[in-house]
């Protein structure tokens, strides 16, 4: 069978005797009453106040290794089931609904963050606010664990807009808990303040990337997120795509000659999507160092894992 | 396994173990091909020409009760699909691709009213112009025979915008159907002509809610649609947020005070999304004998029901 | 059971006995926990660089009629995930979650018609740029084959926007592998070269329906994409619904006069959705030598096959 494994991108590479097979194939296909009902799997409802597109289809990718549905529901500013009502009122009326888990991603918010730990449904967090997001720093140690079959006595180094950076907070919890050790770089006024780092996370921060480079085992930038940001970063509203975020590159990035300060057995994250030319330049993510690509496939792994235990599968 | 039946909203609360054991059974988790097929269900299409999302939701979730797999589609206004097509061409088209169920919302259209019912495929409607949305009747009515057992003989009100409402048509029909008596009350412009109610449904029409809320038995209040109004709720196109809203809920609304006059065993429904400080207090969802919750619950079990009696499960 | 294989469209069909067996198998649907999880099935990612909705949801359909999941991405001009990554991070990231086929749509990108021969996973072209929409061609030609047993010696006319037609190109290729004659006929300015025409595909070129329309075993309009299109169609920028369309109708599209010099067993196709009043006058769908329903459903059909042949299944 010639088509077995093979992509179809023209016709052109299709003999007469290829479209024949395809066509008595499409002959026996069943369409419509035939059907029988597989039986009812668990249903996982995503409920995302806030735009993804990464996280969710991961998370729905880990479902269905799983065998489990998904009912998703991206709540954009002007949906119309928000008008009138209040996060809560949707997140009762979709547990409401009985799926068996509920995924939640959202944007800082005191009601939400009260309402989840009281729901009977389990809960999955997939982002809030600037503070968690736990499946995030749990896949980003398990790529490193793959590597390193233990992060004890690793040195990881956190750069860019640590402040905002859910991904940096559950990073250094989960990195700390497994025995590493964290470092921090970054714009000044985008650290957390430096004894909140030290009494908290036990943090290292490092004032240049020419420091932070040669001592870590594994470095990963964050998304630089303009939205979140002040003024600073782009005075005259400037985007990013111009000399502001070449200005940004040159000075907090991870450019081609800071590569050269990286070990050669370090390894390089970033919890995507990348802003190519800002926090990274270009030639980064081709780097052999770069586990980029990893992060996104033990992403499927630690939601299905997840999943499955909190299902008890 | 400590995980089982949990929520993880962050990892602070987990430990190093318990990362571990997160760890391990993502090393578990089989990706990519090695994945059966299972056995193919009948699928479900959802035609959206309205917008919905709790209705949308509910139907897949009752899809997915079944073992049924779901295709929604919602044709937003600038859809690429309506271009130069009709609704019936769409509809048409989705037909043509053989669903074993077509479940369908649309505003007031004649051409769809006359088309769905000469389909061979089984329509469900999931809502329609001002007039008929059977799944919610039904659900509303599913949801107070859980708690008195019959509605014989008892009183149900409805209340707001009847006019317009199409939840309210489907609940005076199936109310009366299972020999409630129905009464209404709203602003005089946004009640049906009197002789229409009196005539066709034999429906009581109240002049306050002060004379309505002690005979009812249940109490529905309807969703105020600004969008369907005329000038006279918001005369300068002030929006529902500010002085417009509250005028509403003083004269037409769910007051805490008027709270008071309904009986202790009474029940209070609402087809959702509540506007909160329009027809009803914010209080009234949490007072004891409100089930809006119970409709939501109810809305998944009543549509699954349906699919289940119209497939022959 | 007598809601067997019925629509529901409005309560009023019920009786109080019909509401009592719903309400009867309301109460046996089990919600939430009860659901045992199917056998894991293969993941079909869909990701859509251009809108679309029959292309994907007939891909989704076809899917699901092997017992497939799908993951869907559309991926609109704003997308958060394309914010600074290119096409190529997208479909690498999406690659990384280690889908078993992935179906692709996109427009004219050098970029991703390298990448896409490389990836390790299996891609379905779903339409890419002017050039190829290789399920499409597959199906027309099925379509006519179901009908004719077989396309040897049969004469096929395709017009309209030839020069921007990926149906076109994959009609072209598939029709003459398939040993049918093609023609064309179109605007001056909207099919290829002449030279272009003979020496690839060794189609003949009509300068007008008259000639044409006898010639033919079957008619394939295309949909005129006025977004595609230099000033000459539309010269003051007026929409299509207008006198612009009007006239492209009465020098290029099948009137209902032209219908006539189409032979009685002739067919007519259209790759939808249909410009009414453009390429064709709305009677024309209604005419019994008309498939284009047939093309819907055959689609389904031959996107099944192809997943099933990639699939092994």
């Amino acid at each position: 069978m010639p088509l077995l494994g093979r992509s179809l991108l023209d016709t052109r590479t299709l003999s007469a005797q290829h479209i024949d097979e395809i066509f008595l194939k499409a002959d026996s296909m069943q369409l419509g009453r035939d059907a029988v009902a597989a039986k009812p799997a668990p249903v996982v409802c995503c409920l995302f106040f806030e735009p993804s597109t990464r996280t969710r289809m991961s998370f729905q990718m880990a479902a269905y290794r799983l065998g489990l549905e998904v009912l998703t529901m991206e709540l954009s500013a002007g949906s119309s089931l928000s008008k009138g009502e209040t996060p809560s009122d949707t997140v009762m009326n979709f547990a409401a609904m009985k799926p068996d888990v509920l995924v939640v991603r959202y944007g800082t918010s005191r009601e939400l963050d009260a309402l989840l730990p009281t729901l009977k449904i389990p809960v999955l967090n997939a982002g809030s606010g600037t503070l968690a997001h736990p499946t995030q720093g749990l896949l980003d140690a398990y790529t490193l664990r793959a590597e390193w079959g233990s992060l004890k006595g690793r040195r990881i180094l956190i750069f860019g807009d640590v402040l905002h950076s859910r991904v940096a907070r559950s990073g250094f919890d989960v990195f700390t808990k497994l025995g590493a050790d964290v470092g921090v770089f970054g714009p000044e006024h985008l650290l957390p303040s430096d004894s909140s780092m030290s009494e908290k996370f036990g943090v290292r921060v490092f004032t240049s990337l020419e420091e932070a480079l040669p001592w870590a085992d594994a470095c990963m930038g964050l998304r630089i997120q303009l939205e979140r940001h002040d003024a600073r970063l782009a005075p005259d509203g400037e985007s990013l795509g111009g000399s502001v975020a070449a200005n940004y590159l040159s000075r907090y990035g991870l450019t081609v000659d800071r590569l050269k300060l990286l070990r050669s057995d370090a390894l390089i994250l970033h919890p995507g999507p990348i802003n190519h030319g800002v926090e990274f330049a270009p030639e980064v993510v081709s780097d052999p160092r770069s586990r980029v690509l990893d992060q996104v496939t033990n992403g499927v792994r630690i939601r299905a894992a997840l999943l499955a235990l909190i299902l008890g599968r």
